[in-house]
């Protein structure tokens, strides 16, 4: 793990990129001593820098947290392959097009799943010391690759996932997965179908799992369950 | 509002018995002035003492509220009906000889509201100051009652209902309700379908509104629900 940058913002927080093994990141550690880490997973077309996700790394950091993000394959400064360019321009022209794109979205999640894994799992043992606990935040294309991530990874002990549908490979994955869940739903989602989300809450094999359903659309998660997942991820 | 007997506990809550036109009620206040108010309806077969109910209060006024409870009709220290036997002993029936008793249960619920209604908005009436902010909290049949009377109630600005299924006037009741709602639902509800419980959240015209699922039976909404629906109240 190669840091390239290192600030300090007034209130202590230390914002630091990286490179590990060619993959761009970012390590953001509160004043003091973190409390726990919190691996932070961007959705589809968004990055390591994206507002939603700076923003979700400020309360993390407000709460004792430290969080790591990374450019999923394909995203932010990362290179396409032919694979991203195709997957991208055809879910742009079926969505644009008023087709139903989620079967393709599923599809090229699951590619983003096998790319993505690996290296998650590869930053989290090269991290320095972040405190005793590991959550996962991820939602729609970072629950896509973060509840395989979850299933795989003994060491995640808490995750936050949601606004996203169930496949059968996701809910082989969420059978195995005894870690607690919070798991976010809009219920007018107009990019997962509500049966689809409430069945991949169903498919979780742990019971330390609650489902939080607000109205509104797929990028309308309420400001309260942002806070209120902080405090699922601090304990 | 004749008050019967009062005590108060080492912490500093009053917990004062009542009577109101007949119903007997108890009300809670908490060491200082309350920010605001709890109406707390229990469910059916309970009433105003139950443990749940009890340990209700106590968190309530823990926050700062006060919180006031009555008998519902035919329930505890009240008298039973023809009425009230006849649907006690058919449900009590239906229910150990493995029928559904749904239908039965939504129709005496509905006699419920129809006469509960009218007492909690006269209490409501009577009592004395007790902040500024007015909440219900009432899950199952203090649901059933709870909707309508929510929705008949512009004082009441805040409300937990839950463990109640879709019916066609709680439907009517909830397509009129503003204030904001949160909404427990028990993923493995034994009398309440799983549907018929999402069809009652997406019912709620407030968009102010957020479903809680959690896995496990009618009677077993997890402690950390209980203690999210007082900060919720508590606003």
């Amino acid at each position: 793990m190669r840091f390239t940058s290192e600030s300090t913002s007034p209130d202590g927080t230390t914002e630091r990129d990286f490179v590990h093994d060619g993959v761009p990141g970012v390590l953001w550690t509160p004043a003091g001593t973190p409390t726990g880490l919190v691996l932070s997973a961007h959705g589809g077309g968004q990055h390591k820098r994206a507002p939603g996700i700076a923003a979700r790394a400020a309360r993390c950091t407000a709460a004792g947290l430290a969080v790591v993000t990374l450019d999923a394959p394909g995203h932010g400064d990362r290179p396409r392959t032919a694979d991203d360019e195709r997957f991208a321009t055809e879910i742009r022209s079926r969505i644009t097009s008023g087709q139903d794109a989620g079967a393709l979205v599923a599809d090229y999640n699951a590619l983003q799943a096998a790319r993505a894994i690996p290296e998650w799992r590869s930053v989290l043992d090269a991290l320095p010391a972040t405190g005793d606990t590991v959550g996962f935040w991820g939602v729609s294309m970072g629950s896509a690759l973060g509840i395989p991530l979850v299933a795989a990874e003994p060491r995640i002990s808490t995750a936050v996932f949601g606004l996203i549908g169930a496949t059968g490979p996701l809910v082989g994955a969420a059978e195995t997965i005894t870690a607690s869940v919070r798991f976010l739903l809009q219920w007018d989602d107009q990019l997962v179908a509500r049966d689809a989300g409430l069945a991949m809450f169903d498919a979780f094999a742990t019971r330390q799992k609650s489902l939080h359903a607000n109205p509104g659309g797929h990028g309308e998660v309420p400001e309260h369950e942002l806070a209120d997942a902080i405090a699922f991820l601090a304990g």
